[in-house]
Order: C-alpha cells, then sequence, then structure tokens
C-alpha cells in the first residue's frame, strides 16, 4: 500500500501541531504555519479563518457527527446503543491524517495550559452535545449525562489506542471506539453492583 | 439567625464575579476589584496573586479534599463509596460565601469564553485527580475513571441544586452531593441492564 500523502490543508495542520509542540500554541504565527508546510500565506487563509479555526473545525464536525449518529440510532435502541451509534459515525470520519496528529496533538497539548483549556472545553462540549440528543430521544436527564460522558470516555479512550498502536496496519477508528464503549458499560454494570 | 456578613477575601470573590459578569474577565482589572470590595489594592495582594489566582485556589483545594476524602475511606469501601467519601468531605468545606457565588459564578461563566475553558479545564482536572486516587486504591482503570467521571457529574449536579435552591435555610452541601451520586448510581444499574 502506497504511504499516504497530505495535501495542503493537512500539511497545514500537521505543521501547525509540531510548531504548537516546539515552540508553543501562543508564540506560533499563521506566517511560520505556512512556511513549515509549504505553502503561501494566502493559501492558509483560503482554508482556515485564523491560528484559532485550525483547531475548532475538526471539533465541530466531531460533535455533529456524534448527536447526527444518536439521532439516527433505531427507535428502539437503549442510551447506550444509540452512543454506539453516534460513536461509528464520528469514528468513520477519522482518517490516517487523524491518526498520525493523535500523538502529536497530545504532546503540544501537554505543554500548554492555552490547549489543555481548549481540548478540556472540547470534551466538556462533547458531552453536552450527545447529552441533549439523547434527551430528545427520550431519555431521562441523569441517565443521558451518565451515557454522554461514558462516549466522551470511549472516543477518547478508543482514539488514543488507535492513534498510539502500530500505525502501519489499516485498522479503523471504529472497533476501537466501540471497544472501550463495551468495556465502560461492563465497568458501569461492576460498579452498580457495589 | 444574624445573615451572614463576608470579609476583606470573601468581598474580593464576590466583587470579582460580579465584574465578570458584567464587562468580561479580560476586561476586569485588578483595581477595579478592590475598588468595588472597598478595598486597597495592597489588602488584593495580601490574599491573592493575581486576578487568576482568584479563580484557580478554590479549585486546588476542592481537589485535594475530594482526593484525600477517597484515600481516606474504608478498606472494604467501593469505587463508587470511596467518591461518597470524597464528596462528603469537599462538600464540608463550602459554606454560605460558596452557595451565594453559585448562580453568580454560573453567570459570569455563560458569557466569557475564557471562564468556560477554565471550568472546563477544572472539571478534566478534578476527574484526573480522581481516577488516581482510585487507582491508588486498587481499583482498576476504566472502572476508575467511569467512577471518577460520576463523582464529578455529582459534584455538579449537587452543588448546582444547592446553591440554586432557597439560600435562606441553613443546609449543608454534602445531603445535595450524596443525593445526585445515588441517582447517578441508579442511572449507571438502567443503563448496565439494556
Amino acid at each position: 500500500m502506497a504511504r499516504w500523502e497530505p495535501g495542503a490543508r493537512e500539511r497545514l495542520v500537521l505543521a501547525a501541531v509540531d510548531l504548537f509542540t516546539e515552540q508553543g500554541y501562543d508564540t506560533t504565527t499563521v506566517t511560520q504555519i505556512a512556511e513549515r508546510a509549504g505553502v503561501t500565506k494566502s493559501t492558509f487563509f483560503r482554508h482556515f479563518a485564523d491560528k484559532r479555526d485550525l483547531l475548532v473545525a475538526g471539533q465541530e464536525t466531531l460533535s455533529r457527527l456524534l448527536t447526527e449518529g444518536i439521532a439516527e440510532a433505531p427507535a428502539g435502541a437503549g442510551p447506550l446503543d444509540a452512543v454506539g451509534a453516534g460513536l461509528v459515525r464520528a469514528s468513520s470520519a477519522m482518517g490516517p491524517l487523524n491518526r498520525e496528529l493523535g500523538p502529536r496533538i497530545k504532546a503540544a497539548v501537554a505543554v500548554s495550559e492555552e490547549l489543555q483549556q481548549r481540548d478540556a472545553l472540547k470534551s466538556v462540549g462533547l458531552a453536552a452535545a450527545m447529552t441533549a440528543a439523547l434527551i430528545t430521544r427520550g431519555v431521562p436527564d441523569p441517565v443521558a449525562a451518565l451515557a454522554a460522558e461514558i462516549g466522551v470516555l470511549a472516543f477518547k479512550r478508543g482514539f488514543a489506542q488507535w492513534s498510539e498502536g502500530d500505525r502501519d496496519d489499516d485498522h479503523e477508528l471504529a472497533p476501537y471506539t466501540l471497544a472501550a464503549l463495551a468495556e465502560l458499560r461492563a465497568a458501569g454494570a461492576a460498579l452498580s453492583q457495589v
């Protein structure tokens, strides 16, 4: 299989994440990102409104896919099965770039309080969106909130295992997030018994 | 019962939260906070290192109390009972000021992305600290992570009900956070059955 070759948008994201890791989010400029990616500044602005947009663009898509999957799950599906449908929908949008970026974003976040805050707000936003989608399905409030937190944990844990594992295989993300969901479902059963 | 009278430290926190709500976190200065609280700037700096410190001081205490409560729960306590011990320890430190501030902080956070990020990072930090405290007790990883998320949800939900309810009673916080924990435990049992 030929190695995956990133286009301009992908190169910009990779360059930005590497620069954030090396010198921090705050001190990295759009000019530096474009230079590192080997494109012009005007190419940057064809793809992104600003440096911040580069990080939030993916987040909005993720939130939309998770909630769409939950909304479109069969009417009889239980809350965690609906969450599973959301995970499958969101996972299917994650390709080689996301997998390759995973450990690099983790490294960039580790050294930047600004990025830690963004990352935390992203988790909270995903949980809120999933809670709302479950409540729309008629799931009562505390159950919906808990199922949504389980969904966020499952996505994070599955994504981490997928992106930190052997990236030369061509495994998709969905089996990883579904395995994490099954593990958390079992953990929930264990917790309710003690 | 006499109305509770705040001291300088408490007046500074109240003034800051009101100013954050009125004009945003970024544009509020230490000078304005001190003026509104009716104290000098040097009094401000006797209590807090800077504007940011005013928000994070309480968070560190909360995290410490939650994890101490978990660590000191009886050896035979299950994960959620240990979380309950953490909630009791942390709740006991919350008095009239915290109760009065609850809705005001919520209003300030609602209008400030900066404060939303801080608030989100606080939740993530509390969950990580509780997960670590549970793992130290020998709780296996996915169960610990889930129990910690349940603990954070229970604290947030219990605190919201306590601070948004009738604040003229002298109820303590602990029964609210423990009731929220019981509700989430039942939600977990419901989720694992479907």
